[in-house]
């Protein structure tokens, strides 16, 4: 958390209304934000990349890291943005070259994710930026790997919060912005 | 094919040498070209961007679409510079809405991808883009889609064409940009 700038979390809500509420998907009881029709605005797009990377601007961020496939969206251009490389973190088998994995869990059984040993040098300031912190386990396994490659994370960022979730509990420690929270 | 711009086919090929080359992944016998080294560098990262986008500045472009999950590293910063919304096209199962599905021939069975029902309007433009143009299966499969939502299909961009495997036979007709030509 950074207490510079706590009106910024929260700051994209009114764009809700661009979010479509699909219930029951991927399972009963489970009310899911489709993004998708956010994406196709061009307008909402821009205005989403601009507030994730507005923050960074100065922060010499060197990486972009995102979780495959939905973090690649804003990963890409957030790197572009800042000026930094970008790095996909993949499911196993499709990364080429030697990879260190995380495995976490999730409500049923495990899920794994995999980064190139070769993807940061020691040091590097990195930015971690996924679509949804939700429970928080699949953005704490790639801080795992980011930490286990030596980067230097600088912050954690994403577009959607689902705050009842507690995901932060998991991330105690790191700046973590959210634009839209639920 | 558009002949005004012939000279910009391959004009990315000094990038090669950013290319990690990764024999028999990822079965034997395959020669993988691993783009992740090209991605973690900033400014080669950014001069492929301007070079996709630059032919595509004037065309009016209103959706760039992408296939999961490389693609959206090209695709979704593509949106971003013509100032278009941006459609992801997903495995089944994966986006939540209505959906409309193509299935493709590989060389051991089949597979299948979605996209949403009102992800295009009827005759909007579209630039279709992926990082490969292999066989081009999976982007004939693209296009079919986007034409069943009744979009005008503008150009295919691509980072990478492997031109041995005659992709481009399958796509007769339409405007192809490749960066690198192997």
């Amino acid at each position: 958390m950074n207490p510079a700038r706590p009106h910024r979390e929260g700051k994209l809500n009114h764009l809700k209304t661009a979010i479509r509420e699909i219930p029951d998907f991927p399972k009963k009881g489970i009310l899911f934000y489709d993004i998708t029709t956010l994406l196709k605005n061009p307008k909402a797009f821009s205005t989403i990349l601009g507030e994730l990377a507005f923050p960074y601007k100065d922060a010499g961020i060197e990486k972009v890291v995102a979780v495959e496939a939905r973090g690649f969206i804003f990963g890409a251009p957030l790197a572009l943005q800042l000026s930094a490389g970008f790095v996909p973190i993949r499911k196993p088998g499709k990364l080429p070259a030697d990879v260190y994995e995380s495995t976490y869990s999730l409500e049923y059984g495990n899920s794994t994710i995999a980064v190139h040993q070769d993807a940061i040098a020691r040091g590097e300031r990195v930015l971690l930026v996924d679509d949804l912190l939700a429970t928080g386990g699949t953005i704490a396994a790639a801080v795992d790997l980011v930490k286990r490659l030596g980067g230097e994370i600088c912050g954690l960022a994403f577009l959607v919060e689902l705050t009842e979730l507690k995901g932060r509990d998991k991330l105690k420690g790191y700046d973590i912005l959210s634009l839209i929270q639920y």
